[in-house]
Order: structure tokens, then sequence, then C-alpha cells
């Protein structure tokens, strides 16, 4: 394990850096309660997110043409408003809906873990979101990234090993320069295939109090953190 | 002319934000001084820069596969050496000193220029230089950008089609949502053709007190300002 090879930390964001659970919740309820919606906006959050793999995979697969994740959000959106059976919402509201992704509120430790982590590292945004939502994102919140990356680069989703490629490539960095901070396992895998360094940061909340998060990390990773200060810690930042 | 629907803002980066000229010839000079060359490294800026059109011009013709910035300062550098008959540098001189390009110092307005303006409107980068490039740049003085685009994603350079429209889709914005902000009117033409909002803002300096910059706009661009605060009081950020 050669950490002190490590110039550049790319991060995944959805879950890692931000709780897109809660976050769509809150604003699920914000919206329902404007158009008096009853709708339990947790189980609508699981659901829309339990869509994303699958969405990803038809584009994997040809069923789909490229599409970003909005695009994707959007279609998974629309069908899970017929199976709420939530209606009156007007295009207006879809739209703000489907952009709740686009402001997403990070976990607490995320600001002052950047920061130091910041002083001593190239820090990048790697993420399956396209880069108008992380961008929104990252300026709505204050996310310190040095740059913002993201699988539409690569037009290829993660953990395929195009996308960590292309951010190497991006950053100027050998793979073995770059570590992958994530909260999934899989991601991490697919890091570690083209080279990355692998940094496990688990988010025990990340679906909800009943759910069923990555807490096991894989000896075969590099570094396992608590959070992005505990990390800071142990890099030296 | 409506700016009221500009959302973001895109700056072209070599002349524009930063005093490429200066910053390497007093990066020239340091390195003249420790390895005891005798060079005007004002011409050898000047020639470096002068080189950079046309080798663009031959990826466009084919005549050379596609080649981020970094590759062609080198084949230009290489040249250069020869031509400005200058010895002694090993390996790691030479990369260090097409690095230089990576360590560009900004005019004096832009911090606080960029700071105001990126309060009330997206900021991004937009220039030829690669993403790894521009990064470096940034977090080395501190560039405030939102997210950093390069004409390497279109891979084109500028001022083709490519490199605007590819900034719009990364942005998720429509063309005339974007102001592009540059000291070449080439550039603004460019980003004209696909629909950007134009913003002209000189750099009498930029080649040196003998160069011959761009100092006349034209008039079919929206707005001109004589540096990066002066455009924030326009554009009322």
């Amino acid at each position: 394990m050669n950490l002190a090879s490590i110039k550049a930390l790319t991060f995944d964001v959805f879950g890692t850096v931000v709780d897109w659970r809660t976050s769509i919740a809150l604003a699920g309820e914000q919206l329902g309660h404007r158009r008096g919606l009853q709708v339990d906006w947790y189980e609508f959050a699981d659901a829309w997110r339990r869509g994303y793999e699958p969405a990803m995979d038809r584009v994997r697969r040809g069923l789909l043409p490229w599409t970003s994740i909005d695009g994707l959000h959007r279609i998974i959106l629309d069908q899970l408003l017929e199976e709420f059976a939530i209606q009156g919402l007007n295009t207006n509201d879809k739209d703000y809906l489907n952009r709740v992704w686009h402001r997403l509120d990070p976990w607490p430790d995320v600001a002052r873990g950047l920061a130091r982590l910041r002083r001593r590292f190239l820090i990048a945004a790697l993420s399956n979101g396209n880069m108008a939502l992380l961008t929104n994102m990252a300026k709505r919140v204050a996310l310190p990234w040095d740059c913002i990356l993201s699988s539409e680069l690569a037009r290829h989703y993660k953990p395929d090993p195009q996308v960590y490629q292309k951010a190497a490539e991006m950053l100027g960095l050998a793979p073995g320069q770059i570590g992958m901070v994530a909260a999934h396992i899989h991601d991490l895998r697919g890091a570690m295939a083209v080279g990355f360094k692998t940094i496990f940061v688990p988010r025990p909340l990340e679906y909800g109090p009943a759910g069923n998060p990555d807490l096991e990390s894989d000896p075969a990773f590099d570094l396992v953190a608590s959070d992005f200060c505990h990390l800071a810690e142990k890099l030296g930042a």
C-alpha cells in the first residue's frame, strides 16, 4: 500500500458526498404540501434511486441510446408518478422535481473534510451525474472541487473502466496517482481494476435507518475512513 | 441585446484571464539563470505562442491526430529549443518548461472580478488548454471556476463550433443563456456563430508593449468591458 503516490482524489458523489435520500424526501414533502399530495417521499426517494442501476443497464445493453443522468432520472420519475398515483403536477413541477438531484445536501463532515483534503490533494468529483448536475450542486452548497469530472465525459457509467480511464486522462495523471473515494464497493472495485488507489468511506445512513448499505470493506482496498475528516487525518491533510 | 438571459459566463483563458507572456518569460529567465542560458525569454514566449495556431491547424487538417495543448506546446517547444540554440536542458527541464503553461498568473483584476461575477453567474473556463492544464492553473492561483470546460471535451479547438456547442451541453443551457468572455475577436465570433452572447474584454498588453492585440470591438458583440471588475459592474454583479 503506497499512498504517498496519490496526487489527486476523485469522489463518488451520490451517497458518498451528498445525502440524496433525505434531500429528495424533504423536497418532495415541500412540493407535496404545495400541491396537496399524500406520498411517502422517503419511499419515493428509495424507489427513484432503485430505478437508477436498471436504467443505466438499459443503456449499457443498447436498449437506450446514451442518456445523461438527468435524462434517466426523468424516465424513472415519469414511471414513479404513475406507480405512486401522483396526479396534478404540471410540467414545471416535474422539471423542478427532476432537478432536485441538482440540489442535494452534503453529509455534515463534507465541507470541513474537503477543505482539509484540498490543501494537500487535487480534489475532483467523479460521478455518474452529468456535468450540469454536478456543477449546479457544487455551486449551491460550495463544494470546493478543483474540477468536476463526470461519466458523461466517457459516455459510459461507473463502474465501467472507461470512466476511470477518462478521469485519469483528464487529470493528466497515472491511475496509481489517483485515489477513488466512495461509499460503494462496486465503484471502488471498478476503480481498482484500472489501477486507482481505493478509499472506502461507508455511509451507514445512505439508504435510511432500514437500508442495506455497504459497511464491510474489501481487504484489497487501500484505506478505510469513517468520514472525510477522518480521511483527512489519515492522509495527513 | 438581451443580457438578462445570461445564466453562465464562459471565459477564454490564455490572454483573457492569465498573462501568459510575462509568466512564461519570468519562468524562462529563472530556468535560464539556473542553467546559464542567454535567451530573450520574452521573444521566446512570443514565438511559442505564435506556433500555437499553426499547430492547431495541423490537427484540423488531419496532418496530426488529436493532440492536447500540452502535446502541441511540447512539439513547438522542441522546435524552439533548436531555433533559439538552447542546449544543456535535460528531460526534466523540458517537462518543467512545457508545464509553465500550467503555472500562468492572472491579470490583476481577475481575482476580484471573478469573485463578484461568481455571485451572480455560473462561471466556467472554456479554453483550448486541456483539462489538466486548466485544473492545475486554477488550483495554483485560486481561480474560482464553478467548473472547468475545455476544447478537449469536444476534441476540437476554438473557434470550431463544436467547442461552444459541447460547453452549452455540459452546462445544460441554451447557447443564448451563456456569455463568452474573451480578449480575442475570433473566439467571440466563433461563440456568436452558435448563439452565445459575446463579451469583449481587450487585454492591451497581452503581446507586450510592441504587440498587436485586438482592441477594436465588433459592433455585433453584446458588451465590451475594460476588465473583469468593469464587467461585474456592467452586469450588476
